[in-house]
This record gives structure tokens, sequence and C-alpha cells, in this order.
């Protein structure tokens, strides 16, 4: 009987030393469909999600089953520089011992860059504060041999200046719903956008947008209407108009995802 | 009789238009076999080379057998970030028209970056003064989502001033016997290092080394016994008794063909 109880209080004790990881993550997204796992959908087609992944690989390493909060979704295609995900677990294995286990079993493409316990109350999605993504532009006569999986190639020379002018009237409080994918509109599609940066290094521009939030295909629906200024295919003040109009089809085609990289998660 | 002489003196003009064309490639050399055809071997394997790929698609765009000659061969696996390499035709095609067809006709991992005419007497091989070779080195606990193809990943902290330090006793003209592939012996092993330099970027470590010529898997096997020293698996001075030995046994490991690219062709 007394071994029975100091069974159970162990059991007790190991109960109470559930903790919150948390991972910052890397990606390729090419041979992936986005982050999230669309439940009864993914497992009967080729391609499989990221967090399923990850989910597979960390059960397998811990023995038990884990479920990944992800500071958010990214869509098929979509790469990640920097992505946050926390779960919990009451495994005893150390930090270090994880992360060099989930590095030696994850395929090449996924890569765990960091992990600490955070406080067991900490929400990926919750807790961030804004994101920043990032979309790549080469814009020069050839594509690169190396960098073609991450870049959107583009020919005919970009105004740079004109694009960076007319990105202005996206900053602040705005219904971004002249932005947003047709098939997946969401009630309330108002969003601030805190900061919009170019950069331009050798033939490649990169275009930074932070927000509090993004809506569907939001990012590469901004920046193919940016290119189209960008080639003077629109007049001036073209932005201005489509997002005035909450009209998707007046805005420019959808930049492909293989350009779009989730580069920073800000948190409180 | 009048028509034909002046078809004749035509055909003659046309021959007199010989021209010769140098192409500036790059290429991910991950899928290929390298760049030299190895006539009666490589049409039986699944991978191609380079050189190959790029004959077969001139010759389509030129409708005329097409023999390029390269500045050199580089390894299975090996990349190349600026590789030359020229070719005689007497198509009237022009080089913005040629440029545009190879790309849009290549596969994604082989681009011309530029192509022009050259004198009728120019030699991509012979007219190459040096040749520099980049070996890319990422030194932290992970690998890279996005580069592993073309880095080597060390996770051992690598001493760089050592290493710099060590690599001196290669400069300038020594036998480099103890570089060569022992299954691909040359006679003359003689060459001369005109210039080594590492950079560091963040955990990226670039040695870059340049020489009148390079042995099968010279710099390889270099890079390899470099990082040997900087792990401090070996003693100070081990790299000059290895270049004095002659003998391929005591040379570090051979180091990874994807961390290597042809960084550039030195022409007079």
């Amino acid at each position: 009987m007394l071994c029975k109880s100091r069974n159970a209080s162990l059991v007790n004790i190991k109960k109470k030393k559930l903790k919150n990881i948390l991972l910052e993550l890397e990606y390729d997204g090419t041979n992936y469909k986005g982050w999230q796992i669309q439940r009864g959908k993914s497992r009967h087609l080729k391609q499989i999600t990221i967090q399923e992944t990850l989910e597979d690989v960390l059960g397998k390493i811990l023995r038990q089953k884990v479920t990944l909060i992800g500071s958010g979704r990214t869509d098929a295609g979509v790469h990640a520089k920097s992505q946050y995900a926390n779960f919990k677990t009451s495994s005893f294995l150390t930090l270090d011992k994880l992360k060099k286990a989930l590095n030696s079993l994850l395929p090449k493409d996924i890569r765990v860059k960091s992990i600490k316990e955070v406080n067991i109350k900490f929400h990926a999605r919750y807790a961030a504060k804004s994101k920043t993504y990032r979309y790549a532009i080469l814009n020069r006569d050839f594509n690169s041999a190396f960098l073609h999986r991450y870049i959107f190639h583009v020919i005919k020379p970009l105004d740079l200046k004109l694009m960076q002018q007319e990105s202005k009237v996206l900053l602040g409080q705005h219904d971004f719903r002249s932005f947003q994918a047709t098939d997946k509109k969401k009630d309330n599609s108002i969003r601030t956008i805190k900061k919009i940066t170019f950069k331009k290094r050798n033939k490649m521009i990169y275009i930074d947008i932070e927000a509090d939030g993004f809506l569907y295909n939001m990012v590469r629906n901004i920046v193919g209407t940016l290119i189209e200024i960008g080639r003077g295919k629109v007049s001036p003040g073209s932005l201005r108009r489509v997002l005035k109009a909450k009209d998707r089809k007046l805005a420019g085609p959808t930049a492909p995802a293989k350009g779009l990289s989730l580069l920073r998660v800000n948190y409180k």
C-alpha cells in the first residue's frame, strides 16, 4: 500500500512538470501544403504540411502526441526565415537533446533554429504582436540558378522609387478587402500595416511588410499590384483607388508564393 | 549557270561569317555529373553533364551540332557562380535572342549570365590565366533549410585564425600531390596557388583559392585538411608536413562537393 501511494505521488509530480516549449523554425516551403494541418484532408494528398511533419517527428522523439501552436499559418509554397511554435510536454529530455534529435530526424527543408522553455501560459499565436513578411523579387533579364525556389523573377525593369512612394497609402489601419483572396473571405478585413520597407541589393528587391495580421494572400496581392505599378502598367494613384474600392477585381495579379517568406514574428 | 555561281558565292560569304561566341554561365551542380561529357559513358547513366545539357539545347536552337569549350571541368556535384565556355557558329541569330532562347530552354539550374562575340582564336581553356574556387562552410549547430545544397555544414566550432595562418604554407608553386585524388593521378602535380582568402559572414565561412590550375579534388582535399586543423584534430604545422610528404594518405578527408563553387575564371 505504501508503495502504491508513493507511485501515485510520483505520477503527480511528473504531471506537475508539464513544460511549455517554444521552437524557432526556418523552412523552405516549396514541397509543403503550407503550415497548417487540414484535418482529414492533407493525409490523402501527396503533399503534407509543415505542422504535420513537425508533430510527427516530435511524437516519435517524445513518445506522446504533440499539438503545435504556430504563430500563424503560412500558405502553400511560402517559406519562413523565422517562425515560432509552442507545445506542451512532460518529457524530461533536455532542450539541447531535443533540438539535436529534431534536426537529425526532420527533413532537410525544415530546421529548428532555437528552442527554449517559456511560461506555461505562453501561446505562440495570441502573444504575437505583429509579423513581418518579406517578398523577394529578382529584377534582371535572367533568373538565378541557385535562388529560383525563393524569388519571383521579373525581367522588365521596376521603378522602385515609384513603388515605394505609392506603397505609403497602405500604412496604418485600413480595410484590406481589395487584397484578400476571393475564395477565402474573412468577415473582418481590417488590418494595420505598421511598416513597409524596400531594400535593393544588386538586382534583388526585398519588400518587407509588418502588420498586426494578414488576410489570405494579402502580401502577394499587394506585391502583385506594386509590380504592375513598378512596370508602368497602371497610373500613379492606382493603389489608393484599389484600396478605397474594397474590390479584389481591381488589384493586380497575385504574386507567386515562392517569393514570400515569414521573416519575423514580433512578440510583446 | 549564273544563278548557280551566285548561290555558291553566298555560301562562301556565310562560311566566312563563322563567329566565336563566349557564354558566361552559372549552375547548381547538384543534379549533374560535372561539367565534362564523358563520351560513351554518361548517356547510359541517369545523370548527365552540364556540357551535354548545354550542347543539346544549343543544337536545337542553332540547328547545328555545337561543341562547347569550357574554361575547365567542374566535378560532379560542384557548382559554378561564373563559368565560361565558347563555341563556333555561323548562325545569324542575334546574341540577345540566343541568350533568351537558351534561358527559356535550359533547365532552371543552368543559366546564361552573359553572352558576347570574341576573337575567332579565343579558346576558353587556353586563355584562362587562373581560376578561383570558393568553398562554403556553415559553422553552427544546425544546417540551413535554404542553402544546404550549396554548403558543407560543420557543427564543431572552427578556429578560423589558425586555419588562415596554417594555409599560408600553400601559397606559391608546389607539388600538390598530397592533395590529389588517388584514383586520378596526373604526371605533373605542380601548381601555383596565387591567393587564399578567408571570409566570415555571420556563421558562413568562405575559403577562396586562386590558382593557375587545380588537380582533381585539390580544393576539397585542402579544405578537408584545413577543417581538421580548425577543429583541433591535428597539430599546428601539419599542413606543411602533408604538403612536403607528397602523399595523399597524410591529408585530411575530402570535403563534400556541394560546398564547392567555381567563383571566377581570370582571363588575360
